[in-house]
């Protein structure tokens, strides 16, 4: 943690962060760290007020990419306070057993259960303390002029249009970012390049309470799946003992998740079929289905994220991503740390340090991007292919007899954070070949000599 | 030409289509001929009164594809009246003699430079000749609902809001489709996928006016080309012996489009060193170049085109291209023309003939905008790598030596309406590939055995 800047007075810089979510909070205490004159301005009402909005993901994983980046605004005890610790996956495969698969071999390498709303509303309280931020709520953006820094709000509370002008403009509202629609609305003469692509899945989120006692009806410290191939579910564990259970389905066929929608029965009798033992644990299984919506699974790419130093795109805004990995409040919280570095660099030189933190990070935001992709496949065929299953153990046995040495590609996204999600992105998927060549020749990966495999990778890498 | 279902009478069904440009025309009079309701709703000014608008390139080239479309829907007399045959690319290499490099060995193969405002005012007459067509101008679409077919417009001249109601919708209001953008805008329910990618490349368009005489200071049927490597300039002729002359070069950069466009003395100092020929036939050369804009080089990709039966698009709307195969508005013709195929084999069941439309259409419309962007690099290094000129030489002995048997990727995109863009695409890169393989081994293309081609061709492919 570093607060050397906390001293500077950048009071004469107007900030104006649209968005108060997860990323746009976090950015907002680091400006406002840095002395600036800074307005975090949300569409939405105050979540600490109302309770948490729907349609969000409920609880999230955060790991060290993420941890970094709140540490270093001083957010430690939220950590300790709202994380629970997931050592691995436990995969439920149909009628086995529970198996639990430790993330690495590791033991000081694991994801964290966290919270959307409560670290979301833990930001905002710590932005609050800072006499240089205001927060305010109720504010849908709806123009912005990039030239001019004047940005068109509508109060939704009273029903009134204001306008405000700002220095700098950070656009940190999200996948369906209002921000970014102002700059395609301007498309051919800023020559914005955007992309959005959906899959044909989409998920909806369940529930599983806790026990009579309070307790995690399953494992606590683990992430669990329910692999089935062309479709999974998911849990990770609540502190108040409940699990948040996400399905992961196709829109479309006759289990799909618009004919369960229209047919409870389906949907029930589907869970039968595929996860009665999570079914079991779900007595407002009915209930949740229909409260819930089923909701789309996107990645948004797009660029330049800033327009002549005056705004720049950041978090899901900028990189809305699949949530296979696990990393999109990670990359997040990680571009915050990396503009900072760039405004340790080279002061509020916004064009420069924009420039310089676009180049740096598209190719790693569209690594990550395409990870997450990726994984969407691995997944749900993790039960699958035996090849598969024998460069997994191997992978293990690697990372637990090497951890100085060997680092899976998902080790390497997920808990190195000194390295770059593209760096990892080339040199997981190469040893992944590599590893999987090696498994063909191999009849009991248990009698590897794992010197050896570590030669075979490092000659070939 | 068929009008076989000019007879039927469909007046029952409202048919809107939006964007009254070539395709929208085009599709206007194919269905004013199928008997529907028709209102072809544009938002500009009627050009046929107030002149062709700016911003848009002046003349085009048609080909085999695009007049398939034309004769269907009876408009052989504007392509005998408005077009000049390009039979071939004049290349202009700097300090050399130019060059003719017919497009084909084959006599017939040639492409059509026609105004893009004379075509598009000659579908607006032949559409106006149909009673059950009303054609509307100055009237902008801001807003579709795709489940009750109701569209908000708003009138430029009356300055009213007012709705209609449609049974269809087609949008084909070009690259910036306000359509599009209603979809756009309910992209997470409906799963839009949209992409539009920027080349780094801009185009601005110039004149050479005709001679003393009104004849052509070049020669007439051609298509000139002035290769440069990483920017070029390109002339196609107009009936009334001008030229329209068109500058492809980087927006940034010393002698970039931006930097030009802010010191008119350095666009003529970079004329005078790489075109000096060109330069000498411009004697309006400031002038237009102030005038008329630097304009960006897109592409646009979206799916799906339809939205259950209601609402297709087509054309640029649809897929947007960059002009380097002389393709967007050849594919936007052979949409209706597919459409219409399907509308004779299913009837209005509009569901089923969008679905069909679309899943068959999709993969051609990807392929020629993929095409236009690799002749992009293939068209500015024209005069570039020896082995590449050796493999046109023997890809020009090959076609007319062999006409009926031989067809390059040119020749298969552009004059092979029986062949779809993809086979196009597929065949013709893998027999460029083919074809320069064997140019590496060989030293005279002039006294290569052309069977003894085909045969390596024909069992490789």
């Amino acid at each position: 943690m570093y607060f050397w800047d906390l001293n500077k007075t950048n009071m004469s810089t107007r900030i104006g962060i649209i968005g108060a979510g997860l990323c746009g909070s976090l950015l907002a205490i680091r400006m406002a760290q840095r002395g600036y004159d800074v307005s975090l301005i949300e569409r939405r009402a105050d979540m600490r007020v109302t309770g948490a909005p729907e349609g969000r993901s409920i609880n999230l994983a955060l790991s060290d990419r993420g941890i970094q980046a709140l540490l270093q605004a001083g957010m430690s005890q939220v950590i300790d306070r709202e994380t629970i610790p997931m050592r691995g996956r436990m995969i439920h495969s149909l009628g086995q057993e529970p198996g639990l698969y430790a993330y690495s071999g590791r033991s000081d390498e694991y994801i964290n259960s966290i919270s959307r709303s409560g670290l979301n509303m833990a930001l905002m309280d710590k932005a609050e303390t800072h006499s240089n931020l205001k927060l305010k709520f109720n504010c849908r953006c709806d123009k912005v002029d990039f030239s001019s820094g004047k940005i068109t709000f509508f109060d939704e509370v009273e029903q009134t249009v204001f306008v405000e002008e700002f220095d700098v403009i950070f656009g940190t509202d999200g996948a369906g970012s209002a921000v970014r629609n102002s700059m395609l609305s301007q498309s051919s003469t800023v020559r914005f390049n955007f992309s959005q692509q959906y899959l044909e899945q989409g998920y909806k989120e369940l529930s599983i309470p806790p026990s009579v006692d309070s307790g995690w009806q399953l494992e606590k410290e683990a992430l669990h799946i329910w692999p089935r191939g062309s479709h999974m579910l998911i849990a990770l564990p609540n502190l108040d003992g409940s699990f948040t259970v996400t399905l992961f389905q196709d829109f479309n066929g006759e289990y799909g998740l618009d004919a369960m929608d229209r047919d409870l029965k389906k949907a029930r009798a589907y869970f039968e079929q595929y996860f009665p033992d999570a079914l079991a644990l779900m007595p407002a299984f009915e209930h949740d289905f229909v409260t819930n919506p089923s909701s789309s699974l996107g990645t948004v790419k797009c660029f330049p994220w800033h327009l002549n130093g005056k705004s720049l795109l950041l978090g899901d805004a900028a990189h809305a991503i699949v949530p296979f990995y696990g990393q999109g409040m990670n990359a997040a919280f990680e571009d915050v740390y990396v503009l900072d570095q760039l405004l340790d660099k080279y002061g509020d030189n916004w064009k420069i340090v924009f420039d310089e933190y676009q180049q740096m990070r598209k190719i790693n935001t569209d690594a990550i991007a395409d990870l997450a992709v990726d994984n969407f496949y691995e997944m749900r065929d993790y039960s699958g292919d035996p090849l598969f299953q024998k460069k997994s153990l191997l992978e293990k046995r690697l990372e637990k007899e090497m951890p100085e040495t060997y680092f899976s590609k998902y080790s390497m996204v997920t808990f190195r954070e000194d390295m770059t999600y593209n760096e990892a992105m080339i040199r997981g998927r190469k040893q992944d070949e590599l590893l999987l060549k090696y498994c063909t020749e191999v009849k009991d990966v248990n009698e590897v000599n794992l010197s050896h495999v570590l030669e075979f990778l490092s000659s070939n890498l």
